[in-house]
């Protein structure tokens, strides 16, 4: 259990050396701390903000006191004076620890990135038949970039996924986004990446449930997705524990393979205040035979909650909710990849320049 | 693959059943969503709120916009069409999905919750010679309790630690906060724990680290700490693959153990714009031969950085930073606990009702 075994820290120690040093001993500005700010930065898609704005504390806060314990003669005045001693807060004078997520809004979607898993944790996106129906945007003239709103030391790198193994897998799929060029290049960031495994996966099931989620609109007319990465246990046959393991990829290792991903839709009505068809989904990253129905998968949102440390719908009151399931055919349309090219007349549906999930 | 056999679905799924459906369904209120609102709640120490404020996003925000893309002719209109149609944020309206970091301010100690991992993220805690002077809190009189702050989700639970094998292991040492009954209480909620490996680690070299960082206030005035805990890589032989592996406990499984704890030290010369020398150290979760030296697990601020997604000492100037291990001597002082209980006549700092590491 040598530090040297575990990449991160090597990494930082030898690798990085000097650099690291100078990062560490970085001269920064030394205001005071603002806990309670979240700091909006506006830039553009071609040119984005490089050095974006120092991250900001960004938490539910709560404050307890003491004072309803009943004290004991003397107690108050010890504790009164301890407390003039004992500041914990008094750290955040150096920088609030964080975590920050950063949370990227653009016109084709908006994500929130994990800077310790360095995935996004969701990203949201809106289709509507109008938006499906506009075909300004092509992927053969969309590149997988590296995104800057992430500081450097928390990005995921392009590096990461060469060799890899595993796709770039698009969270909001390139498809949704055809409305524009700049639409469908917002969806080629790293922060709307995860590692997928390919064949049978990412290039096959995943795709046929993307394309479900398009066929919505043919009923729904406006549909909500929030896409994402989870972490779950398995059980060990051998010590009957339950393990999460992931890999990571890079060298040295900086971007999470996750075991699964959910989608959680909403499938409106159109109509202010009205119905919403609510479906969660949890499916593994993995090979899935075409065969297997897209309901074996389906799942309670408050599973992909507990999961995932999120909550999705806490503002949709009881009697807006209906199952998506059970409002419509939850059903995947397989169509091979020649069949889909033919149908649409689109080679970027398909593996074609560039492939979808090419690393 | 199959979704049973991934605990956190199946609990959902099967064993909370109507509890599931009630709190999927619940009715919440329907406000406009406040992207940068932080809310700070007042409780008391022995009374804590029970309904803490609903969960507010709390994020470094970045907004794209397209507008400084070069147009082809007409696409500007195209752009602009489409964006009326398509409003990815407008999912918000049901709710931000967070992450929200639960962060309670107590006299003893800040702490920062993780609500996917059931684990803080960073406890951060103050000590002084005086603070640690005052002897009016004994460990004896305190419990180990649940953290209501915590929503019920997303809490982590006695139960998930009662016979799991590992340590209810404070984050904060309840023997950094004797100041008052009452700020040593403050460190037995459970969002100050960890599940730690207890024989070789929690109970042994773990706390002579701890020790150490006690006596550091023999040199320094003020030394503020900030702990928390690790997910780290190792590469598998077998593939030479790097992956992350932790147990889950509790059933359904619910808390993370982690691979790793660190500790952040600010030890501070006690002027207003003076000095801070800074360590930081990486340990594993596992048992450690005393005889190993404490140095060995010293690393690069930007190490922990890096490994746990957060920021240290984002605000503190270069000129007044020194290295913690150059400025004094890092080295722990041995104390088997019958030593140390005659030492402090103390029993509370040893295996004794109740023993430091019960579960």
């Amino acid at each position: 259990m040598s530090k040297s075994t575990f990449a991160i820290i090597a990494a930082v120690s030898a690798g990085a050396g000097a650099a690291a040093t100078a990062a560490m001993y970085n001269l920064r500005s030394d205001k005071k701390p603002e806990i309670t700010t979240t700091t909006v930065v506006t830039a553009t898609t071609t040119k984005p903000a490089t050095s974006p704005a120092a991250p900001v504390p960004s938490s539910q806060v709560f404050s307890q006191t003491s004072s309803a314990v009943p004290a004991a003669p003397g107690a108050t005045t010890t504790a009164l004076a301890a407390q003039g001693l004992v500041d914990p807060s008094g750290l955040f004078e150096y920088g609030f620890p964080g975590p920050v997520s950063d949370v990227a809004t653009r016109p084709a979607l908006v994500s929130s990135f994990d800077r310790r898993l360095r995935n996004p944790q969701w990203v949201v996106e809106h289709i509507t038949p109008a938006s499906l129906a506009m075909r300004d945007g092509d992927r053969k003239h969309s590149v997988f970039v590296e995104d800057p709103l992430v500081p450097e030391k928390f990005r995921a790198k392009l590096k990461d996924y060469f060799r890899s193994g595993y796709d770039r897998g698009h969270q909001v799929p390139a498809a949704d986004a055809k409305w524009s060029q700049s639409a469908m290049n917002d969806t080629f960031f790293l922060t709307n990446m995860c590692p997928q495994v390919g064949e049978g996966f990412n290039r096959d099931y995943w795709a046929h449930f993307e394309d479900f989620c398009r066929r919505l609109t043919q009923r729904y007319p406006s549909v909500r997705i929030v896409t994402g990465p989870l972490y779950l246990p398995r059980r060990d046959p051998a010590d009957n524990k339950w393990y999460v393991k992931y890999e990571m990829i890079g060298n040295p290792p900086n971007v999470a393979v996750p075991t699964h991903f959910y989608k959680v839709i909403f499938a409106e009505d159109g109509t202010v205040g009205g119905k919403v068809a609510l479906g969660a989904f949890v499916l593994p990253n993995a090979p899935i035979p075409n065969e297997k129905p897209i309901t074996d998968f389906e799942v309670p949102v408050e599973a992909v909650e507990r999961a995932s440390g999120l909550e999705f719908a806490t503002k949709l009151p009881v009697q807006r909710r209906k199952r998506l399931c059970a409002d419509t055919t939850c059903a995947l349309v397989i169509r091979e990849y020649a069949d889909r090219q033919k149908a649409f007349g689109k080679p970027d549906q398909g593996r074609l320049s560039p492939p979808r999930g090419n690393n």
